[in-house]
């Protein structure tokens, strides 16, 4: 099942997404206000239930997409999860004993289709296509047994950084990974029995159809069921928090000289089994 | 005047702070849910003329203290801002060009007078007593000359940190940062229009009474309305959001051998002008 939040006739809903088009679940009777609530109150399986003999309510061409969780407590970033990208930043392979972690606001992220920003203050503005974690249950300090348990499903992410930004604080890269509209979610969630596992998926990143980031889980550093665990050590896990869970080599910063991006561009990040989170690229 | 929430007789509210008690805001006919929407809707004025003719409706006794601001959207937080603790944290005295920046979850920090709770995994659990802003207006782009306008109000943050988890990732101290229920924030908001200015204000933190950080406003490196101004930069300002300003010298990591919290400790942070949050140290 597929699952987002969108826009139709300027009313906030959310429902699942078919062939054909949108269920909305937001508008039907004595529903959660939010899909974040809804998968906390419902969970995925009571969704899929409420999606029994509804028929689809509104066309593709009739909403517009926002992130999938409007209204998440915590947005989770993995820096350098990807085994080749730890080489290509730190210029050495000494692997982390730990996840690198910053966290974004849900400001910074906007919806498939929508315009992502290149801010006023730098011309460094750079892509990086990641996993996204959508986490179902509330959950501390759990087992890496039992982690992938507390996942709703898996979304796109685009996690726009702006380079130079990312090094004005000496031991954060807040800066840079917060400006409002500099990335993207979406377009929705695939809900987690639609993976039988998750240690082969594919992410690609492309910039007006050229391809610049392939990777798979394989490589990963950090394997979902170790984050979901380690980061529950010291916070609880809240339903429709994110973990974004890291971007794989060749973002635009790396090549010589970079390829940043320019107004116009087209970003397009495909996870396999999920789909094409795509946004163009406008100037502040 | 002086905002807050609470729980009374298990129901949440926020309300005025008087002398005698509270006056329950949340209580009254078409008044927002929360004190950050009440912020938001109808400003600290609004919230003033609306207190025109009460009574205290609940004595301190029959209240629990709650973090002021529970559902903020963000809280963001300034390291090494005091230019003692500067030179004391870098080992040197070059100035940071800007400040250095980073997020805690609204659960990493409980209200006046609950237990702040040493994890199971460190024992280098540790107090900092900070200035916290809370935004009063949306703003993106604020200037300098208009950025006090944006304050709300002041409270008291114990940005408590778990020194070794700060140490985890190469380029960020979330995870030191965000264990549940490390820090805490209150007892109360003071509003705007008690303060002539930000220029001199004390925070002070004793531990078991003994005074072990103490500075003013008038060595930070990066003053309130610098802050204000330089994070709107890149993010927009929201009502309710938190600004924790960093914290002065002196906290336990400093001392050789460091002096870190433990269970039966108390730890005060005074702010001038705002008065003083108080929390036991309890074992998880």
């Amino acid at each position: 099942m597929k699952l987002a939040s969108f826009l139709s006739a300027g009313r906030s809903s959310y429902g699942a997404v078919t062939d054909n088009g949108v269920i909305d679940l937001g508008a039907m009777a004595d529903m959660p206000k939010s899909l974040r609530q809804a998968i906390a109150e419902l969970g995925t399986k009571g969704l899929h239930k409420a999606c029994d003999n509804k028929s689809v309510d509104h066309d593709f061409s009739d909403i517009s997409w926002v992130a999938p969780i409007t209204d998440p407590q915590k947005i989770i970033c993995i820096g350098i999860n990807y085994i080749n990208r730890n080489e290509e930043y730190l210029a050495d392979s000494t692997q982390p004993s730990y996840p690198s972690v910053f966290m974004r606001t849900p400001a910074s992220l906007v919806g498939h289709r929508q315009p992502i920003v290149r801010p006023l203050d730098s011309e460094q503005f750079d892509y990086e296509g990641e996993i996204g974690i959508v986490i179902g249950a509330t959950g501390r300090r759990i087992p890496q047994a039992q982690a992938e348990d507390y996942i709703a499903g898996l979304t796109c992410v685009q996690e726009g950084s702006v380079r130079d930004w990312m090094r004005h604080g000496k031991f954060n890269v807040t800066q840079g990974k917060n400006f409002d509209k500099s990335g993207a979610i979406g377009p929705w969630i695939v809900t987690a029995e639609e993976f039988d596992n998750y240690e082969q998926l594919t992410v690609i990143t492309r910039v007006n159809g050229q391809q610049r980031q392939h990777d798979t889980t394989a490589n990963l550093l950090f394997s979902f069921r170790y984050l979901i665990s380690y980061l529950s050590t010291f916070m609880t896990l809240y339903p429709g928090d994110i973990i974004s869970t890291g971007t794989p080599t060749g973002a635009g910063a790396r090549f010589d000289p970079p390829k940043y991006l320019l107004p116009g561009d087209t970003v397009e990040v495909e996870v396999g089994g999920v789909g094409i989170l795509a946004n163009s690229v406008v100037d502040e």
